[in-house]
């Protein structure tokens, strides 16, 4: 299963694609779409709209988990945060696949065990569920992995099949 | 010129494509894109989506003026509407539209003469504007032109040429 996670923005849209179940939970792509802010808003939005289609093109995810905007946590950036996650869920659907929306808290409490964890705390946490040697940067990167681990631990588990 | 004006939403997306200029101005489409309210927000983006990209291959609007979300109006419905703007937007440049984003109080400024006009004032003036025996309705259509008004009043209007 592959599972698109992302972490919504107009300036930096995270994005970090995921394979397998449990310890075997691998990175297989992870970046940062960009938009020039001095651009007017609907030509950025085309350009991640473009992007994220390609993205969706070319890992074909079942899923792709996106970070639910809370827009009391900063004003001024939040609309560009939700238009840009309005574009990212309806490609996704239109590309197929089931979009699920996690919030900031459940997010940290999935991948930390607590709701408040720090920044910090999630990027650790992050490098170590996926067993890399570095975290993951920018923050953005880490972030999205982050909702795409989350979801991973909502999905069922298969069984381990007795020996 | 073809200009469609948008009063973005998710339940309920307003839209009215204008054609001409000054008194010649008529409307050539309007009506409202609805979603279901218990359909999934990724869903109800994705069905507006294929909607707005219909209407822009049937009218090949050259503008599209959208009316910009000021989420301070009302906190519980202002993320919808701007992931829905978000969707409207990129769809409209990815459509090779110019795209215009005008305030509330621009609108109805450029309709009324009054930034600070009533919504019933924008609708007797719409339909004056129109040339319509009857106002539009529902009132989300009456603010979709508006809005399109609103961007041919900026626009500059062919000389009259001397006799």
């Amino acid at each position: 299963m592959f599972v698109l996670g992302i972490d919504p923005g107009l300036s930096r849209c995270g994005y970090s694609c995921l394979s397998g179940h449990g310890t075997a939970t691998r990175a297989v792509a992870a970046g940062v779409i960009t938009t020039p802010p001095h651009d007017p808003v609907p030509q950025r939005l085309a350009a991640l709209q473009r992007e994220i289609r390609a993205l969706l093109g070319e890992f074909t995810p079942s899923v792709v988990a996106i970070e639910r905007v809370l827009f009391q946590i900063n004003v001024r950036t939040a609309m560009g945060v939700g238009q840009a996650a309005g574009v990212v869920m309806a490609e996704a659907v239109a590309a197929g696949c089931d979009v699920v929306e996690y919030s900031p808290n459940q997010v940290k409490q999935a991948v930390c065990g607590d709701g408040a964890a720090g920044k910090d705390q999630v990027t650790r946490m992050v490098q170590m569920l996926l067993g890399l040697s570095e975290p993951l940067r920018p923050a953005d990167v880490s972030d999205a992995a982050a909702v795409a681990l989350c979801h991973m631990a909502q999905s069922p588990i298969p069984a381990v099949a007795p020996r």
